[in-house]
């Protein structure tokens, strides 16, 4: 790869557009439908233990999402829901996943001035079909020399994308609103994150602790931020430090 | 490329392993369970419409087809299905999810044949982690040079997986059971294609007329034929014929 030239990552959901906000309304009318049964917190705890237990065979995205959300409303009804109301809620299933797409303040702009000169990959985790759609409806695919949809973002997930992009772990740069999927697994293999943080996080992607990975660790406020610090970092590797 | 070797796509569902038999079992469950108001055909085909209608937003799977059959059941019962009945779809859904993978009878032998001389891919559409999950209980990931699980199985997906294997159409045999989706777009594009029909195939993927290419189309009855045909392939093409 030319010298000065560095592969960054971009997690799409809540660093590229918004997702987490979208989720969230969708969780108070969902709270609404449950309130004459349990309060809030009842409902959140239960549903998001619900997504927990079937993570490992539904996966990431809207239609595991939707199918725990059903399965915890007829569990906290004691059976009483009623088949209207289940309805509702595969609708607000379906309008999530034909939500429009509304990219954060600055993205279509970062990507734009980074593309020319570095390449850029989208690493996303989710339903495939949701993924592509909201990457044809952002207008950035253009921008992206590679587009990678998986089922997790862990180590050997990371490990196989440099593998296949053919770069060593120091030039690659992993940008992404969470610090357990973005950031600490490329940190890991010794590549290099930066932390743009979203103003919502989904209880399974917190993380307590900022990671410590001085020179390969950034906390970025917005992706405007982000040129500056590809400018140093290309440089940088560039001269061999 | 070596001179004499092929790429080798394989489709998944009911090429390596048995998939619709699953679902054929869990629609005589589901017509069982909305025998009391309506007969088979009926419940048949407008679980198919929904699945249908929800193709677009959904994709292919297991996920998606559970969320469709609950909307259909409660469409087809006038919202009178109870929740117990709801929650045993979901757990329909959950057990077609955690199913063991059976493979087809010489799926295993003939992979291991092909792989020492051919670069084998896998090709195939449905959830992500649906499909990394069944592939990783099969066994036969090792025999893989690459996996690609796509959300469509069009002439567009193809002709991006020829260029990302960098391979011409016309060393390229894609080996399945559903003309739809395996046979017919590589053909259009020049490609080679082996059709090994499977007992049962989903409405969706249905095709009245076999196709007609000469020296590039190839009906087998068992996968066990495959390696003859592309013994023949592998030295035709390398004489340039």
């Amino acid at each position: 790869m030319p010298l000065r030239e560095l592969v960054i990552g971009f997690d799409a959901d809540d660093t590229l557009w918004h997702n987490e906000s979208i989720f969230e309304k969708v969780h108070e009318r969902y709270r609404a439908l449950l309130a004459q049964y349990h309060d809030a917190a009842t409902v959140d705890q239960t549903l998001f233990a619900t997504e927990m237990r079937n993570l490992e065979l539904y996966g990431y995205g809207v239609k595991g999402f939707t199918l725990s959300a059903i399965e915890t409303a007829i569990q906290l009804t004691g059976g009483k829901i009623a088949a209207d109301e289940i309805q509702r809620l595969i609708e607000l299933g379906r309008e999530m996943l034909a939500h429009p797409v509304e990219l954060l303040e600055g993205a279509a702009d970062t990507l734009a001035r980074l593309a020319p000169h570095h390449r850029l990959i989208l690493i996303t985790k989710g339903d495939l079909r949701d993924q592509e759609r909201k990457l044809a409806k952002s207008g950035l695919a253009p921008l992206f020399h590679d587009v990678e949809i998986v089922s997790e973002k862990d180590e050997g997930t990371y490990a196989a994308i440099l593998r296949r992009q053919d770069v060593p772990a120091s030039r690659f740069l992993m940008v992404g609103n969470s610090l357990k999927s973005d950031i600490l697994p490329i940190l890991a293999l010794g590549g290099l994150g930066a932390f743009v943080p979203y103003h919502l996080t989904w209880a399974h992607e917190r993380v307590e602790e900022m990671p410590v990975a001085s020179g390969r660790f950034f906390r970025l406020k917005t992706l405007r931020d982000l040129p500056g610090v590809v400018a140093v970092l290309a440089d940088s590797r560039n001269s061999g430090t």
